[in-house]
């Protein structure tokens, strides 16, 4: 008998990347962290790349010939299948960088790259709050709204590497809907991300009438005032804060619907910060999907929160370089 | 070498069923017409499906021992997995109907079952508009608003059934949407089916205070205004036909915007009677996709018109038979 397979999985974000060894059963080793520097150019964010994996395979006490494969999620721009970094907007200056090609040459392992967003998804889907499901919608909250959809072990990557860019569906008309990041208006991005929720409390704070601690957070700026912050008091009972979060998690079903429409999934999954809100929020999501969905999938559809947090990309990094194994 | 394989395709509809054999190449013999008479019950309807397979394998010249596999689709509600019809509302009162076992145990065949709908883009995809790309979603314009999704041969079933099920996508808010045969509000199909661009053409021609031929329609019934009059005013250059078309581009095109922000794909097909609207129409959906979509992969999605006609749907349920034998 062979021994177990050891995966690393790699996950690039615009401020530090972080990665672990990972078994066939995606139990992870210790995981390290380093920070990205994206300014100080591409080649030495593929150094770093490189270096991070080789700190990774360290703290599992192994050595490079140890690892089957690896995995390297990065965000996008991104060609997947070509496995090319094009021009993303939290890794400036970066451009048409080789990830997959110069990983795999390095290390001479077989070599798996993925969407990051796609790839904390497949983590959840692998070993996470999706491990039971057979197919698996999961929206991943932060700065922006991020999204992967996984079809029976398959992640929907998309023929331009846009699968699942969830946090762009629209959920207003264009005409009317919130300015979005990307350009575009009405994208569920420009309700229901953290720097979203944080604006509209803004303004529903600029109406209130009645008591609310948000007050106090009227002339802070964006870093003294976080969607935590928002969750938090609303937790605590603030109804300015609740109205908000009420809102989030009604703009977040609107998505939900939106990919019960298309995909169909057996289970929707939240991960990011928001998380932190805990089961009332995650209730309330559920109880707008099943007023606002389709009435028989949402009958059955299960919303979910997510398990891994932030190890989800390196996790899921590491379970697609399984698959190139696994499936031979 | 053995001879080529043929399969029967049969298109179960509220009205009317169509069958044809159907080799591997695509190609069909003539197909046949029956009256599908719901209301005679379920019994009969299995009796009468049996029946319209039997004249299409005698059409084609054959007789049932040549062929290879039949595979059948019918409208919704249904469990595509099972084989089961559930409760469609225009096969009222059938319920919970083993369609597939029943063919099955009839012609001793194996027997594929799929959705109308998704049968209809599976037929476009395998020798249709889409017979050259990797993943296509197709939109089906008629008195609702019908989709299906296809990813690298494989069609998106969902997990409860309702894969593509691209009419319920909402393009407005919930409390400001259109009111949809399904209850909800705002949902694509409440904007761009057949029904609705008529009821759109009346509210238009309400308020519209220019010439419009479309005033002679102004009492006529449902059944005497129809959305090709609309469409076919507007190829004539009526202005307030062209507002109500070029309206119709806009909607779709939000349909297509969503698809693109979740599974992305190489090509979006638009069938159904709007077709005969022609190509400024396409054109204007196009226009909007790239005005209003993610602008990477907007930029070299192809839009395009469907090809087979009202055959989508029994060449589509065909080949379905066919990847039952060619996936082994």
């Amino acid at each position: 008998m062979t021994a177990a397979n050891q995966y690393v999985g790699l996950d690039v974000g615009g401020t530090t990347m972080k990665a672990a060894v990972v078994d066939d059963t995606g139990k992870a080793a210790p995981s390290v962290v380093m920070d990205t520097h994206p300014e100080q150019g591409q080649e030495i964010g593929l150094e770093t790349m490189c270096q991070t994996i080789r700190r990774a395979i360290t703290a599992a006490g192994l050595k490079p010939a140890d690892i089957t494969a690896i995995g390297v999620a990065t965000p996008g721009l991104m060609d997947i299948r070509a496995g090319l970094i094009l021009d993303p907007p939290n890794l400036k200056p970066w451009r048409n960088v080789p990830v997959r090609d110069h990983i795999r040459s390095v290390f001479q392992k077989p070599t798996a790259y993925q969407n990051d967003a796609n790839a904390a998804a497949y983590g959840e889907f692998w070993i996470g709050a999706g491990q039971a499901a057979a197919s698996m919608v999961m929206f991943t909250l932060g700065t922006g709204v991020g999204g992967g959809i996984i079809i029976g072990d398959t992640i929907v990557e998309g023929e331009h590497s846009h699968g699942g860019e969830l946090g762009h569906m629209r959920i207003e008309m264009p005409d009317r809907g919130r300015l979005c990041g990307c350009g575009a208006r009405g994208c569920l991005e420009a309700y229901a991300s953290a720097t979203s929720v944080v604006k509209r409390a803004r303004e529903e704070l600029a109406s209130w009438r009645g008591p609310t601690a948000m007050k106090k957070y009227y002339t802070a700026n964006d870093d003294e005032f976080t969607a935590k912050d928002v969750f938090d008091l609303a937790a605590a009972g603030d109804e300015c804060a609740i109205k908000v979060v009420d809102d989030t998690a009604f703009y977040l079903a609107l998505g939900a619907c939106a990919v019960i429409a298309t995909v169909d999934p057996e289970m929707i999954v939240f991960g990011g910060g928001m998380v932190a809100a805990g089961e009332p929020f995650r209730a309330k999501i559920e109880e707008y999907v099943r007023r606002y969905g389709l009435p028989f999938p949402t009958r059955t559809v299960k919303i979910e929160f997510a398990e891994l947090g932030s190890d989800a990309g390196f996790i899921g990094a590491a379970g697609c370089a399984r698959q190139l194994i696994v499936r031979g």
